[in-house]
């Protein structure tokens, strides 16, 4: 690996040579049997619980750094390993590898009258750029979750911590390495000037295939803003609950709960409750003393405020606004359909939930709601690629195109199309 | 429709008002029934031709202004229609409305040991952008594609038979409206002025979600470089037919022949011959004489040349080169890893095909070349949607993500993930 640049046009070389690398590794792991690339993901686990003394060391020096300069508690907090998060890191690792390999697979397959058989087959998509915050454990998450599907990376990490994020990608590309696996397949960007992020989106030369943010709002609006490669993210969670006037009241009351309190940071927290003016009155009582018995402020559009006057005003800017806090947004609507209007008006196209024993009224919402997951009695914090069954995710997706909601390991594949004949020849 | 405007500012809200009414159709699109679309196709294809008396009348005068300025007799030829070609138009109506409904098919489900049941259902991706050349024929294929995946469609068409599109799209619009779909959900950019062009570039405001050009290179390019929104393209097909060692020499010529000579203008035509070394001698007595017998000029490696001197010598440039034309650049290769190796160097990562009796060579091929479409035993002039069975196709795409290869119907579809609970909650 390159040493780190000490200006710009070192810099611009330093990530050209990345770039390159990777772009050569690409054929070599499109073809790497699934076998080297599990082995490499179990014996990364290995390293990485065999030097956790060595990385924890690393990190309690960046989180006394960290400290000194005031950087907040949350942030820091994410920044932190210990035994037990180590642990997962390998754990992940580990579930990664027993999951299926999704190259190879054949998605679709016909024949045609003049004998073609035609098969789509998923391939990896390529290089993939991951471009994340202060968040050590994402350096390996993400990292393993491309290389199973046969991709190559090239991981960009918050300064804060690149040194324990350094530590444990070394961990990982000895045991790339270890399993036969091409050097180069796992880059990691070593220098923290932020020009190097610059570079990976500027596309390195076209080498980049997909890129990757994983991190707070600016970073996500600054890649998808500036990146020349295609980009699978999202910028915003606004999520929302509707409570139909068929809905198991019970049952809303605890969907409602969960969906905005059980974590609020993430992005399938609930940040509206929508509830059918039918049911209103009755839903309210039992809702806001849950609510409130959480720790959750209520903010109401003039219906809810009519109905209850000790909550909160409402600002237009709330409904456009993720919380990410024990804040809800809360407003009366005119059955369904005024739900599926408020949400089409608001939401990110993230997540949303209806409540209602009505199985019409439910696909009509499904039907109408253009967002990248839609549940029908359920909280909206299984917007997550684990709750999905995907066995792990690098994000949640709300662009429209190629992947939609979470992204796993078969999201990172595409396809080709493989055609076999005895000589046919077009008329 | 907004009438077409006179400068940039009235253009810019020309433009905007146009993005606004498409993304309003865009959710009543999504919910449009198979029926009322597959009337409006049918609706659409007897206008054209109960009007056809006018739109060749129209298309007349355009013909007769391009010859006056002087335009290439190809460019006129794509321009023209006749009786035959609005026939032609019509039935590919109607081929699409007889296609299924990709919108609410049910691409994977599973269900979750909590009991939560999970499905990926297709959607439309939203508003869609064609961006075309002097092609009359394209706005109402690409409308028609577009609008039977339940999308919005915004055409913009080469300035030189404007008023011929126009006038097949008044059909396609009044059938539209006639069938009850959505106004807005299909419409025509009435200028030519190419700033339109940049305005669709830049996505209206977040308004498009998919960009399609067709037509030559530099229109491409500049909607590759410039478009803010996703693009499904591709800019060359520099395709490869590769003759091996097993190979099957008399399939091998048919194929070879048929792949550069069976219409030299299309992104599938091979544009190089690779060969086998242990074959070479054997191989080339026919292919070249079956080869200029069609008219076909060649271009070799020294290898090449120093098996036969009459060849011209290919440069560098010739491996990179899509003619479009009878010409062939032609080398000898060293098996199939020599083959592979010069794929991927100059390959355009369009379409590649193997002729050989032995399957583990061409499933080596077919494992080691990354292109959209490979083939085995079979001419690239199959990469085409209709020749794959999907009815239609809007283009060929050779970007990594979404949909590689045609883009029928069913590839101008997005999904949603919809989930199914009973009140689960998550811990």
């Amino acid at each position: 690996m390159a040493q780190a640049p000490e200006n710009y046009a070192l810099l611009c070389d330093y990530m050209d040579a990345l770039g390159v690398d990777a772009k050569a590794a690409a054929r070599a792991m499109a073809a790497a049997p699934a076998a080297a690339k599990n082995a490499a993901l179990r014996k990364a686990a290995n390293a990485i619980r065999v030097r956790s003394r060595q990385i924890l060391a690393v990190n309690a020096e960046e989180l006394a750094a960290a400290s000194t300069k005031g950087v907040q508690p949350a942030f820091i907090d994410r920044m932190a390993l210990d035994a037990s998060r180590i642990e997962s890191i390998a754990k992940a690792l580990e579930e990664i590898a027993a999951l299926d390999d999704p190259v190879g697979k054949v998605i679709a397959s016909w024949s045609r009258p003049n004998g073609l058989e035609i098969a789509r087959v998923r391939t990896p998509i390529g290089v993939i750029a991951v471009i994340y915050e202060s968040r050590p454990n994402v350096t390996v998450d993400a990292a393993a979750i491309a290389i199973k599907a046969g991709n190559v990376v090239i991981l960009r990490g918050g300064s804060e911590c690149i040194r324990t994020s350094k530590a444990l990608f070394d961990c990982f590309a000895e045991a790339m390495a270890a399993a036969g696996l091409p050097q180069g397949a796992a880059q990691f960007v070593e220098t923290t000037d932020r020009a190097a992020v610059g570079a990976l989106l500027s596309g390195l030369g076209g080498r980049i295939d997909l890129v990757i943010p994983r991190g707070g709002k600016s970073l996500v609006a600054r890649v998808q803003s500036e990146a020349r490669a295609p980009v699978l993210s999202h910028l915003d969670g606004i999520c929302h609950v509707y409570v139909d006037r068929d809905a198991d009241l019970r049952k809303a009351v605890e969907v409602t709960v969960n969906s905005k309190m059980r974590r609020t940071g993430v992005c399938g927290a609930a940040e509206t409750l929508l509830i059918d003016k039918s049911v209103a009155e009755l839903f309210w009582p039992a809702a806001v003393a849950a609510l409130r018995e959480k720790g959750c402020e209520l903010r109401g559009d003039a219906a809810v405020r009519n109905l209850d006057p000790s909550v909160a005003k409402a600002s237009e800017e709330d409904w456009h606004t993720e919380y990410l806090a024990p804040i809800l947004s809360v407003a009366i609507v005119d059955g369904v359909d005024g739900a599926i209007a408020h949400i089409a008006k608001y939401s990110s196209g993230h997540t949303e939930s209806i409540i209602t024993e009505n199985a019409a009224t439910a696909d009509a919402f499904i039907a109408c709601v253009d967002s990248a997951i839609i549940l029908h009695n359920a909280s909206t914090q299984f917007a997550d690629g684990g709750e999905f069954g995907l066995g792990a995710e690098i994000g949640i997706a709300t662009g429209r195109l190629h992947a939609r909601g979470p992204v796993g390991v078969e999201e990172l594949t595409t396809y080709k199309n493989v055609v076999r004949g005895t000589g046919q020849v077009r008329l």
